[in-house]
């Protein structure tokens, strides 16, 4: 198993900690810098707006398959994970506005899903 | 943090092959199943609903540190993980729908975010 | 258009009127009446959720126009006016809990625009 | 009654105008001309933004009540104003993209509300 493509194990815990760092960063040496800056209300107003263009690139997305001459496919995928990062980008700058772990989210993720962070346990779902 | 509770690790990628089984399941056997079956309108009102959620709970959560009166902090920050959670559900929910993995967002935050998937790259922000 | 059908004049009073007595009616005697009994935050919910319902309907409109198999233009143009209606509706509901009428709103638009109430007048734009 | 103070009258029908003119406009002359140049996605964006903005405003609003000493009552409540018009205004905009008239709007309200136009027939709800 390679690590450079393990993306999972480590990449939030390691943004959390870079965004905990920007919090303390001066406004301009950084996007997320400058968001805690302007504080909270200009955090949550980027949340909605990125809500709404993973919305509509979802229906781009839906658009391209039956549309080919409307929308590239390949590109209205990667439009849409784009902005699908964008809103959990947001989301931990909320998050670390906060001082709250994505390690809380997942945890609440798993308590409500019933897996338990091991993947054998994935199967304990109500069947 | 031991192994036990190590929830970045495997959460996501369990949550995306939970939500996979669900697409084809019926849709009284879970949410998760009934959502599917509604389709991608309602998987994306689902996805702005909870943002606005996220959006109140962090405003409540605000309030409630001047104002212990009005809101208790430690409810009103149990809710506001909850509506984080709430709204990354339904982004995986909308990713299940179109095939995308959770891996192909946190690979596109690693990307953005110059980390890399290991934690001592997490200094090689631009400064 | 005749007198019996400009809608224009007085609905928006109208409605300031109606809303300001379901505000002290019971809840379960209106939809309205149990909007203002939830409270301010489940109106905001509300407001949130129709924006999004406008913006997917806007989506199902436009793609109406080049997939007339997918979707009914006449229909989606009807489901559109309804979400916008529902939007609107909202808003003076939210506006109602604070005592606001919707003629501040319309004479801010006013404000805003340049126009001031007169038709002659609308052509006073920045040209 | 003074025609200067009566916007309901008139307002709705003066800015379908105007967006209608500036659908056609160059689109540095104006900023809705700017907006109708962009195209669909990036109206319902602003919806979507604007909505947002709406929630937002109304929590400080409710916040200034009881902490006078975070914000200002009366600059809360014209900032709630505002954006409830900005959200309106960016409604028009999608409105006038897709040819419907602000009337048809209202005409949706009335019927939805019972109200038919005349103020002595909105005591006409399911009482």
């Amino acid at each position: 198993m390679n690590d450079q493509i393990k993306p999972d194990s480590n990449t939030l815990i390691e943004l959390d900690q870079l965004l905990n760092d920007r919090k303390n960063a001066v406004p301009d040496e950084s996007y997320a810098a400058s968001l805690f800056h302007k504080g909270l209300n200009k955090i949550l107003e980027k949340i909605g707006e990125e809500a709404v263009e993973v919305i509509i690139a979802a229906k781009e997305l839906e658009r391209s398959f039956s549309e080919k001459n409307v929308a590239d496919p390949d590109k209205a995928r990667k439009d849409f994970i784009g902005e699908v990062a964008d809103l959990w980008f947001h989301s931990l700058i909320a998050l670390s506005h906060f001082s709250v772990s994505s390690q809380d989210i997942l945890i609440e993720l798993q308590r409500r899903s019933g897996t338990s962070g091991h993947a054998e346990k994935a199967g304990r779902r109500s069947t």
